[in-house]
């Protein structure tokens, strides 16, 4: 339903290994998010205009095979958990079709303030939308 | 024996949150890193004179409170795992006296040309140093 | 000729003021100035491969007008002044129309043991070509 | 007065080359700014207390000579030029005695709804005390 994300590695994503730094992938992983959430119609910008934010509570990465400059990485994102209280997000990274890195986020939901709420009573229409998305695997 | 890395949160580190972005953890985490090498007197500037990579296998992170610009972050390193081809790294990073941030990262090590090697049998010496340091908790 | 570069804000290049960060201007400027080399078929992957490196010497940066999480900047990037020494690059950044952004980059070239070089002598047909390119405005 | 800041470069600071990527100098610049200004007494923290915000206008850098990993740098921060509507800042970066990186950045001055305002009239006390520092070289 969706289409993976494009991230092109940059010169300065580079390290003295003449790899992608390792830290970098963590960004890729929010591009990538951000670019699924908008694709599923439910921008990061609309998730703050109706008060929601959904901060990362953990990251866990995989580096599988290094990436180097120029380099176009395919981000596959699926989401593989959905509760009222958090959901998880899994990302396959391919490059010239072959796997490169395996993650996961895990997000929590919190209003304006910062207290955490359930997005099945608060946003029950995005709760509903997450929760048909979720692929078992 | 080795004392905890202090890292300042710069003002380009925080993003539209107002808080630290999550991405940059990481790059703590490999300061902390660097540092603890050079307490112990394998630095990774002796390490890569010596032939010797430790590429990141993989990193864990688990955010538990935000921090701002100019908190100071302390970064307790240890080793928690040690074999001839692994080693796993533990950080527990502290704000005033609150865990902000507990993380892993796993290492195997390489020669010059990415071949995956035994430390033990490559360089008996710093395994042995490193496996001393190892604790158990 | 060239086509500008589209570059989209990311959430980790926004700062605390909820813009973003004046540093990464500098980023976009190099990922412009790739794309820019790639449109004109002298990438950085081919200079490399022909011993060539262009560091830079200094940069230039007027900020014009802030931009947010989610922009999509236009950058065009021009050559604006060509020695067998130096080459000068400009960019004008634009977003829905109007100019965020205004900078330069000046380069020098020198070979693989970082020894400054005559480009005109060591590569003619690039010389030729980066020459033909220059816009005086 | 105040003593240079020194920054120690990191992994993730380096790119492909081998060296400290070139657009972290704007990030040094920052963290230097930020010192020097605790240094005087006028922190950040201070400053957005009492409602005000000092964004970049330019930056102007020049390269020197490249830095590597595990150089610690000497950044001594001046004030060059003081006036109601503005503040210019120079950056000398030195490391091993040797001048790596010179550098400057012009700053504005805005209230909270981001207008322009003069730190003359705003804040006759601050910028008193800026005017007396400037160095004339």
């Amino acid at each position: 339903m969706t289409v993976p994300y494009v991230h092109k590695i940059q010169y300065y994503e580079t390290d003295k290994m003449g790899v992608t730094h390792h830290s970098n992938y963590v960004r890729f992983m929010e591009e990538a998010r951000v670019d699924y959430l908008d694709q599923i119609g439910y921008s990061f910008g609309r998730m703050e205009a109706e008060g929601l934010v959904s901060p990362v509570v953990s990251v866990n990465v995989r580096y599988v095979k290094p990436t180097f400059f120029g380099d176009k990485i395919e981000i596959a994102v699926s989401l593989s958990e959905m509760t009222a209280a958090k959901m998880r997000i899994g990302y396959t990274m391919t490059c010239n079709g072959e796997i490169v890195c395996q993650a996961e986020s895990l997000h929590c939901f919190v209003d304006k303030n910062s207290r955490p709420i359930s997005l099945k009573r608060a946003k029950p229409q995005l709760f509903e939308l997450l929760s048909s998305l979720v692929q078992n695997n």
